[in-house]
């Protein structure tokens, strides 16, 4: 059914132009590039984002993800008109800058390729369907492949070709790119660059092979191959252009091997490039497609957002992560956030293992950041930063761009949404269980979860004969610098309670590191005893008569504001009644106490009864102002048996981007939203997890017209496929 | 799955206003009403087309359809501020004229409900939910139901709610009504008038439930019921509003009828009118629906497709039929084309048989119109108009409007496509050969049958020793006036060869009613033995060599065009290559030599191979210029065993109205398309046939991922249940 593996645009939809640049982007976990046109467009707004390429302009707030030099451009000249996709009404006949006659695009998600068929009238009346074709090779990640098809179908026309790579090129109005090389020689153009003030080099190249005779010119910022041919009717000519990208974060010489490694992949061609782009796409999918059977929607939002997963995963960098929009557009300047740990790393963790391992050990990599961040605030240990760039260091801004009213708005999160620490933990012990990767733990992940715990030790504080957690912000970000959110309180107990275990796994099977660690971050008998006090004596805030977790003491003292009947809603709550009336209100931006339940079911030694409470408490006062909150959401209510309520928050999250109901796709994809959508699927749905006895086992409530779910997961090392049909589940075969 | 019966637009898509107004259209084969706002939105086309009620302007080349009162009105004031769909980008905590601030609207096909939801706020800070819904009884065709809910959110506003019938309606700019009756008395508002040329009386009433003091007033052409009341915050206030319709086609009063029905109706009230309404539906939908298993989109186009079918046939009246663009739109003026019995009448004919009989009644009851345009040929008999209205004359329009350049296009349709009188006469064959209603082929269906067969007998040519017809248009309109079309010739030989049989059939059934028609039609021995040298002299193009049909002689000479080369068109090749030069070249504008394969598959009586060789033949020349062409495509691939071309026209056919690809679809509904989708899959993935001996049979060809098709069909007045599992056909059980 090859339907259900493609993305497709029919005709052309100028009005959807940012939204499917967004998500008809290409890429392959080295970097991604949106899916503007060859050609240009009014407002367009390409962008090639490599991993790890930040750099700070002066005046700004904090660091970005700086976009590369656009490898896209091909200019086409049919008898003298310049294709253009003219979309206004005119006479289609005889029109004065050319007609576009015919249109369509699609992703094929399974091969990661690009494609676009194009119909034009040039002035002179010839007629041309033009095709192009992309794709970021799997195979090699420093390759990228573009082949434009020109073919006659009415007319005698001379073609006019020019390639570009363009260095001009923003982050919407800022020019990070400096100590520009460009040069042109052959049939070879080139531009090498540098950051400005982070200093990172990046070295691009291009070869073309075409009919003509081919000219490479260096003006500017922009090389250009040009060449000039002209065709028959019923003729077609192909154009193909490679580009290869190396950063100073890969080699010492990016633009030497760029160079170098353009010969080659052009001497390869574009048909060997493809073929073996394909079969790295074809494992690929083979470990990490979900079959969803009697749900055509959401097999296709499945496959995109696992796609879109797949395409920002860092294959071969351990320096690196996914920040919150992927690398598919400029929102959130390309920082990482909880988002990954929490949202995109289980799908990896469970089916592309490597990959998640790489995601952790870019956090480990950064302690250094994560310990100046807890020094800085009095604390030991370490405490990763709620917004993390290049250097590991606290990049969160602390105030807002301005409001429509002139003013900025302070932003807290930087300073208190500590949790991030503990969700980052959480993710180490999740990739350790499933993978059974002992290596990593003992070398890095232990570092990571017990040094964590070394600043929730310092950070509680005794207080009224209990221990207290003061200025916090929870996932709900609505409500901030809060005392006591029951999910920070509750997930440090589980936090150092799992360090106990650590240590004891450690002790007994890793002693050396065991040691290693101990002394390091000094791990002293006082400091563990500290540490079960506070397990002990943590205060979590808890409502007896109602038997509900309060999201924090005070939260019901606010005002209540019925959030079901802000339906049909199009714009958050917040939106509605505006930020300042927000925060004085019960309204909650996202899974809190619901995330709370997700990630501790079990643990959490509460009744059914509590839980299915909590829920009814705070799932009508949630307004899912963050793409965060649906997929969370359907997880729990599917673990609740609460199956309608659970769909439609399936709907709701898989129509983030697919649908860009909120208007945003434009900055980029909703990573946890993805990442989400199947954690809500594999973990709710299917009800997969381990048991005590350290099996899979799944508890399947499958959406009631759902008639089979099937998949395979990494269990320890070994794969596993699941076929779950509807209502039974089939036991997993090796 | 309620969610596969279920239109939805949310948010609100202001760039799709028109194409929206026509798929959410509600109706009950008395009228339909276009998906206008309550509240009225700029450039919206509302529009309540009543069957029948044609009027000729002054200066119009045709009669049209006319534009009844429009019965939506209701606007509503929030404190103050009137509600609109205000979607400008603005400060949505103050908004100067109001903020939209959610929008969903639904049209739940199964009962034929069309609901809105949306949240708005009012400049004074006042946040209410309108819920408003409507429907046109299928219970009682003249009574047409709205409810407006209002909820407030937030604050205490003070509501004004005005209803009224809008007279100062028009087509596209000309007013047909005059001699108005304006009245408001107590709680009721009227409207009568009467169409200025055509003199059809027309009475619409309404009366209003809702909170506090109601106010009639008749100013204008606009009789308004308003009301005035404050709410408190989460209280909800319901506005009934209920209208009633009649014409003079209904009755001797409609004013008067509209009044006293409104009164009955309004005693009713919404909820029970509702009930009745929805019982209507199930049983509709209990004979119609058609279950596909295994391709959802396919399921709700087929859905889609048969509620539009259903909203326009006429279930009470057998002297209107169901224009081109059904009751949706402007389109074609409400014109009938030979759309209505190949494509439209079918599915009737399978489901809902006794409708089926009210459009062949329509024919028949505009013989004489048939025999004027006939005599006026200088021929006998009966031959059907082109494009016909009320009154069954030609209405064809000989001019197009202006094109680009000014000029006006002649229109050969109402001249020269005279194959509508086969048409018809094969749809009176097709609808007694399921039915068995021998009374209706007796009294009516024969006399429709033998009179276009007797126009045929003096139609055809003795020429060259053979007969020919020459100035014929087919199926394929971009080749007009010209001779010996394949389509014409050889349907007319069935036509004459049917005509025999018929003739022995009631020699033996019926004798009286045989003598009756001999004498009337003037059905002499002579004549007889005319038509037995027509059938065997006809001459029928075909091509030995090739061995296949040729369109008509001379086509192969044409400039050939290779259609295919011209993908991915977002239009036809004639508007890409101009009228002018279309007609010079090989390419059809639909189904021509195919259609006539669909109709006469058996009876053609040629190889498979030369089918085969038809279809590679024409399908490359076809450019699907007429919306009719892609679903009689599907039949025929899906007959030839093209199982994936089959279902690629298949979709095609789905999309001209669900994704409006076109943009075409403001005008109304492509009726024959819907018609035609259900046609495609019964008798071409289904394969439903009447075999030798009378029995139906599937020769089903599914499309590879369908899990299994159900539908019920009438067949000689009995209900057949069909479940057609791929790839093994179930039999049918009784």
């Amino acid at each position: 059914m090859h339907r259900l593996w493609t993305l497709k645009e029919f005709p052309f939809h100028p009005e959807k132009l940012l939204h499917h640049e967004t998500i008809f982007c290409v890429g392959n976990g080295y970097l991604s590039t949106r899916a503007s046109f060859e050609e240009g467009y009014p407002k367009q707004v390409p962008a090639t984002l490599v991993h790890g390429i930040y750099n700070h302009a002066p005046g700004a707030l904090v660091p970005e993800l700086v976009n590369a030099p656009n490898w896209l451009p091909i200019n086409i000249r049919i008898d003298g008109t310049l294709f253009q996709l003219i979309t206004e009404a005119i006479d289609f006949l005889h029109p004065a800058k050319g007609a576009l006659l015919g249109y369509q695009r699609t992703l094929d998600m399974e091969s990661g390729v690009l494609r676009r068929e194009v119909l034009f009238r040039a002035k002179t009346g010839s007629i041309v369907r033009l095709v192009f074709e992309r794709f970021a090779s799997l195979h090699d990640q420093h390759v990228l492949a573009q082949r434009v098809q020109i073919f006659v179908i009415d007319g005698n026309p001379e073609i006019i070709v020019e390639s570009s790579i363009d260095g001009d090129v923003d982050n919407n109005g800022y020019k990070h790119w400096g100590d520009f090389n460009v040069e042109a020689a052959d049939n070879m153009i080139s531009i090498g660059a540098k950051t400005q003030q982070s200093g990172y080099r990046i070295g691009m190249a291009s070869k073309v092979k075409a009919s003509g005779k081919l000219r490479a010119k260096a003006h500017g910022l922009q090389p250009t191959i040009s060449t000039k041919f002209t065709l028959q009717p019923q003729e077609t000519a192909t154009i193909d252009k490679i580009t290869t990208i190396y950063t100073s974060r890969d080699t010492e010489e990016p633009l030497a091997d760029a160079k170098q490694k353009v010969s080659e992949a052009a001497k390869k061609g574009y048909d060997t490039l493809l073929v073996k782009h394909r079969a790295e796409w074809r494992k690929y999918w083979d470990s990490s497609d979900i079959q969803v059977d009697g749900d055509e929607e959401a097999q296709i939002a499945l496959r995109f957002v696992m796609y879109h997963i797949l395409i920002a995963a860092p294959r071969n960098d351990d320096r690196v992560s996914i920040g919150a929009k992927t690398l598919s557009g400029f929102g959130y300047k390309g920082h990482v956030f909880w988002d990954t740990e929490l949202f995109i790393l289980p799908t990896l963790t469970l089916t592309q293992p490597t990959i998640a391992r790489n995601l952790l050990m870019y956090r480990y990599h950064n302690l250094s950041g994560a310990r100046n961040k807890a020094r800085a605030n009095g604390y030991e240990g370490a405490l990763f930063p709620w917004e993390s760039a290049d250097t590991g260091e606290e990049t969160t801004p602390q105030w807002s761009d301005p409001q429509p009213d002139g003013t900025r708005i302070r932003i807290w999160t930087g300073d208190s949404e500590q949790h991030i620490a503990t969700d980052i933990a959480y993710a180490v012990l999740q990739y350790w269980h499933w993978t059974g990767d002992d290596e990593f733990l003992r070398k890095n992940g232990a570092e990571i979860f017990l040094d964590t715990a070394v600043f929730w030790g310092s950070r509680a504080e005794a207080k009224n004969g209990r221990y207290e957690i003061s200025q916090q912000i929870g996932p709900d970000e609505y409500h901030e610098n809060i005392d006591n959110s029951v999910f920070v309180n509750r997930m440090v107990v589980w936090h150092l309670q799992s360090a106990f275990n650590l240590l004891n796994w450690l002790k007994n099977n890793a002693a050396s590191d065991c040691e290693r660690l101990v002394q390091q971050l000094n791990l002293t008998p006082q400091r563990l005893d500290h540490w079960r006090d506070i397990i002990a004596k943590m205060y979590i805030p808890f409502d007896e008569q109602k038997q509900i977790h309060v999201q924090f003491p005070g939260f019901f003292d606010l005002e209540y504001i019925p959030v079901p009947l802000y339906e049909p809603r199009t714009m958050s709550v917040q939106a509605i009644l505006g930020h300042h009336r927000t925060i004085k209100t019960q309204v909650i931006k996202q899974a809190d106490v619901v995330a709370l339940m997700a990630l501790l079911w079990d643990e959490l030694g509460v009744s059914h009864q509590v839980k299915l409470n909590n829920w009814n408490t705070y799932y009508p006062r949630t307004d899912h102002g963050s793409s965060l909150s649906p997929a969370m959401h359907t997880w729990v209510a599917s673990k609740l048996g609460l199956d309608e309520t659970a769909y439609e928050m399936f709907q709701h999250a898989a129509e983030i981007d697919l649908k860009d109901n909120k208007g945003n796709v434009r900055d980029g994809i909703h990573g946890a939203a993805c990442g989400g959508l199947i954690q809500a699927v594999l973990f709710g749905f299917c009800g997969l997890y381990i048991n005590a006895q350290g099996k899979l086992e799944t508890e399947p409530r499958l959406p009631a017209h759902w008639k089979q779910v099937s998949f395979k997961v990494y269990y320890r090392g070994k794969r596993r496929s699941f076929t779950i049909k509807n209502p039974v589940a089939v036991p997993p075969s090796e």
